[in-house]
């Protein structure tokens, strides 16, 4: 009946000019789940970690009212390691390696209980698995996407096969001109839109965020940051955002959408302002509401 | 008591993927006259140009209600020239020349009359230059200023001096950076008003505008432009539509701000749809209104 989010778990080394950790929670699923349980719950999840996996990453997700139940464990196996290092210039990152370890053999089995989901989030994961979750569906009300440039190159046909069933494809500005093969961003989405997704979100970092669907569009505007500490995560927890509060209320029209999209936007502002999830573990309402305010004094005119 | 404009006037060999133009009108000050045009007059301009400089175009300039008694016409000299090349991508462009002409011996002579005006346009010509047209006026109220890259960093002592006396500054975001010397927008916008100007307006193209002023912060959108068949002058017209907007009505509270900023983007965004100066030639009220309310259809959520 809830939101179901399927995607990676893992521990990530991230290292930026201010700052660095090691082993923290990273993943897609994590930052998705946590953006969304401030709106909803509880959130469903389900994914792969081995039993190196700290207890209390679990703990502080479930303290989120969100469901680890679809967590598989896998004894004497390693959870999925990414380590990376950003540039002064925040936009870039090198990868300095990937141990996929129990997420190469990930297969996607929802819970009996899950099948009934009516929002389901499919994070940034092979667009062949996310058919295979779809697959396992019973009547999803409200699908939303996301892939990466990975996958547009790698594994296109699969992507392809997915975007007519979803509802919403949020992808960033170059991943966009990268799946339409289209330099002007309007034109791109056009081309993507004819792929399928009944929506498209175009995420365009410090330039916002931009909503198609329904021959309308929607800007909306970014969060004037002068201290961005860690963009990890940032897309997912917009995704988070989004669909939570969809969840919430149900109401898809152009204009609950766009607010859902600033509630996204808003999510992703706390993100990038700590290191790993720090930034969405310790959320008031409040908090969220007052900067989706913020939000609105900076775009509103008449 | 109206708005005067000094700048360039020239004419321009422009290339794009779609088409070229030889020969065309161009210039900061035409661009700005024409995009100010349509909401006060009649505006008055300070330029040079050669005998070359067809009669043609100064008809229609005048037809916009523009005054050019301060266009100085010199005899046996030849019109500033610039020509240039827009890649695939318009953001990029080559030079393909520039003869300066007259232009190298500019030295704007403020008519009598206009030393009354109250509303004033630099355009981008020399800060030195910017200055000589301040210390001719009686009591400016309200001066907006434009630069680029050459000057920042040719002439930033001479800069330096003319930002303390201008209300309004706008650039766009790589000049921003380069004049604060750092790459995050919202802190370059900090550095930079401390170098005096009220206001800062940093346009972003394809992403909109950011106005900074009274510790306050409003993001405009873009207007979602499938085709820019020539982006030369939209900058200008921003400056023209900015300004002449905030001329017709004396309102400088920060709501009207915003509009003035708005109607900026609505001029830009008509000047880019066709060549040289032609989207600028032929508007009607309502369809500049028309397209404003795009811009609010566009932005707007609650």
């Amino acid at each position: 009946m809830g939101l179901l989010i399927v995607g990676s778990i893992g521990l990530d080394d991230i290292e930026t000019p201010f700052d660095k950790v090691k082993n923290a929670l990273g993943g897609s699923t994590t930052y998705i789940a946590l953006a969304a349980s401030y709106f909803t719950g509880p959130v469903e999840i389900v994914g792969i970690v081995g039993d190196d996996f700290p207890k209390e990453h679990m703990e502080m997700l479930e303290n989120h009212n969100i469901d680890i139940e679809g967590l598989e464990i896998v004894e004497g196996a390693k959870t999925f390691r990414y380590g990376c290092k950003y540039h002064y210039d925040l936009n870039v990152r090198d990868s300095l390696y990937t141990n996929l370890n129990v997420f190469e053999k990930f297969n996607p089995i929802i819970p009996e209980k899950s099948k009934k989901s009516s929002f389901v989030i499919l994070g940034n994961i092979a667009p062949q698995l996310q058919s295979i979750v779809l697959d396992q569906l019973e009547n999803p009300k409200f699908i939303v996407c996301d892939t990466m440039n990975f996958w547009i190159e790698g594994a296109k046909q699969d992507l392809l096969k997915v975007l007519p069933r979803v509802n919403v494809l949020i992808i960033n500005d170059s991943e966009a001109r990268l799946l339409a093969n289209e330099p002007n961003l309007i034109k791109a989405a056009h081309i993507i839109s004819k792929m399928g997704p009944e929506y498209l979100i175009i995420k365009k970092g410090e330039h916002g965020a931009l909503l198609f669907g329904n021959n309308m569009i929607f800007s909306a505007p970014a969060y004037p940051m002068e201290n961005i500490f860690d963009p990890t995560g940032a897309g997912d927890a917009f995704a988070g955002g989004f669909t939570g509060y969809l969840e919430k209320n149900r109401d898809f029209s152009f204009d609950n959408l766009k607010r859902a999209v600033v509630y996204g936007s808003v999510m992703a502002s706390f993100c990038v302002e700590k290191f790993s999830t720090k930034g969405l573990e310790n959320l008031s309402f409040l908090e969220i509401k007052n900067r989706f305010i913020e939000f609105r004094e900076l775009s509103s005119f008449n």
